[in-house]
């Protein structure tokens, strides 16, 4: 059988150009591969029209590192922060406010709302002593995109600092760090940029990062001193996934190549009406209105009917050659499907046929939402 | 030009079945991936005969996050490390300590001696404060080996715990945590395994882990919470690094498949001898005496002559298809030859004839030392 394509938020598929990149072994010290970091931050700092303003600091591990890692570097132990919350990640961001000792205050938003500018200007209003707001672009846990622009300018207005969790948006969806203030934004080589997974990154405001030194909870997590370091010498503090690097320089190029953001936002936009729009027909119902879905991950609601099974439906769809991911929704039983990756209209197409053939073969009759 | 070699202590040479591995795209969420994962912590587990009473936890980033989130898991808030100190990662893991607020004793060891378990036992027994003790096993900064079963007996002798930075050595020395109590060993993929860098692991006493829940500085490094989530799941807790976790996959196989632990410590001396007894030949001169010089990483003395300069050396000996590595040391002047990665004596050799090739026609006469 042939290799799945996964319709999964990232990890996903990416071209056989990009893991062939990974058929290099760099030595970390040399000047070769100091290039190469340098350039792909430089690239990735473009994208975000970083400008003078900001800066790229490439970080090991997960997209979890690297959010940990902004909150840590760039918030003070005195600090509080506000979360939009309408999702997992909201979630795991209050979470890791809590471990590292920053005071989070929540403000809860239904799940298949998004967060609202003005609920969170009285929040800035109400309560002086908010130093953050932290707020997740496109929330994968339903594929909700929340208005960035608006809650930049709220929180600009206010004087406070934007930290945005950007890990399944950036690369798809325009953000302009110039345009939309922010102190930093935090993504990954894995998701839209479609490299590999295993190095996060964080553009940062220059003088917000001058400001953090000493201040963050953690040695392996702390921006600022990566960040120095790299300054004086090119190099990544402790040993970097070189081979992950590698791929992303590789995925970047080809992201250039297809015409940048636009053109990658045009072909997930291309998946997602397929897959809507195919699913649709069959009777499936997404959890979300189209006016607030992100193309990037989208979340279906459960057949009402006995014979279905999400594992048992995973397993089938699988058999045809697609990945699936659970639903992360506890109210309601949902799944969800990836729109993201290596893949176009004809891969979602066939990726439709597979569902729909899944829940036949289950014995599925009613596809509709209870 | 083919690729270089790389003589330095990882990332490092890995062959190319190693590196086809990465060939393929995991879904993270795929029963596929967790057998994958399940499968790797077994062997890594197997390799350190940690029987039933240590677990193999894996983590996202290089070796340091692991080594960080080792100390930061399993040391309480209220903790006191001893760290005995004779090189550059000794005082990596005292930045951390400081970093965590956990408060370190350093135990200062001149870098060309190794640790002494009669010092470390009198530190012990002067302390009683002291709760653990952070020891590396191969100080890469300069290739020292020290004594870890008399130290892990010392520190067992006097009840306190131990936490075993192994990250140069693990794979290729034998370590048996039956047999050298200890409560961590830290160790990375991109290391003696001859994987690719990104993903490090903790081989964790079982009883030391369950009694750590709640006490880590930060939520990515949690090493209990990792487990926890793994035992209940399957699955990591944050996206792996999948292609890193399917390259050390395929670079364990080929580890077992050559006769494991003895057979790779032996391909390694085999390099360090033709390395040392080249070098020595042309006049060179190692900084540490054969009796503690680990086969994984050398030091040499830089020739005391004019013509010398390492930048030059290194582009030389680069064109000639080897990456050398700088020294670490502050006091004298250094540089460093890595004797690990999937190379044998016949790259060794020429290896020695690139370095010896590259200073004569630096035009170095003196091969000695000051």
């Amino acid at each position: 059988m042939s290799e799945p394509i996964l319709l999964t938020p990232g990890p996903l598929t990416t071209t056989r150009r990009t893991k062939e990149a990974m058929l290099v072994d760099w030595g970390s010290w040399d000047g070769a591969f100091n290039a190469l970091t340098a350039s792909v931050c430089r690239d990735l700092a473009a994208i975000a029209n970083a400008g003078d303003s900001h800066v790229c600091v490439p970080l090991q591990g997960s997209g979890t590192f690297a959010v940990e890692a902004a909150l840590g570097t760039l918030v003070a132990k005195t600090g509080k922060v506000l979360v939009p919350n309408n999702g997992a990640y909201c979630q795991r961001i209050v979470r890791i406010l809590g471990t590292l000792g920053r005071t989070a205050v929540v403000l809860d938003i239904p799940e298949d709302r998004p967060a609202d500018p003005e609920r969170i200007d009285a929040a800035l209003l109400a309560d002086p002593a908010i130093t953050h707001v932290a707020q997740v672009h496109c929330e994968t846990g339903t594929g909700i995109l929340n208005p960035l622009a608006e809650v930049a300018a709220v929180v600009h207005r206010r004087g406070r600092r934007l930290i945005v969790d950007a890990m399944s948006s950036f690369g798809a969806i325009a953000i302009d760090v110039q345009a939309m203030p922010m102190d930093a934004l935090v993504a990954a080589s894995g998701k839209c940029l479609e490299g590999v997974p295993g190095m996060g990154f964080v553009i940062a405001r220059r003088s917000a990062l001058e400001a953090a030194g000493g201040q963050c909870h953690s040695l392996a997590l702390d921006l600022c001193d990566q960040w120095l370091y790299m300054q004086k010498t090119g190099q990544w503090r402790f040993t970097p996934p070189t081979h992950v690097v590698a791929a992303l320089r590789s995925a970047i190029d080809q992201y250039l190549a297809e015409g940048g953001q636009p053109a990658r936002l045009a072909r997930y936009a291309d998946n997602c009406a397929v897959l809507i729009g195919g699913l649709r027909r069959s009777g499936l119902a997404t959890f979300l209105d189209d006016a607030v879905q992100a193309p990037i991950i989208v979340t279906f609601h459960a057949p009402d009917d006995p014979a279905y099974d999400f594992g048992e439906m995973y397993r089938r769809v699988r058999e045809k050659g697609f990945i699936l991911y659970p639903g992360k929704l506890t109210a309601v039983e949902t799944f969800r499907v990836g729109c993201i990756g290596a893949i176009g209209p004809d891969a979602m197409r066939r990726a439709v046929c597979a569902i729909e053939d899944a829940l036949c073969a289950m014995g599925v009759r009613n596809f509709a939402p209870a």
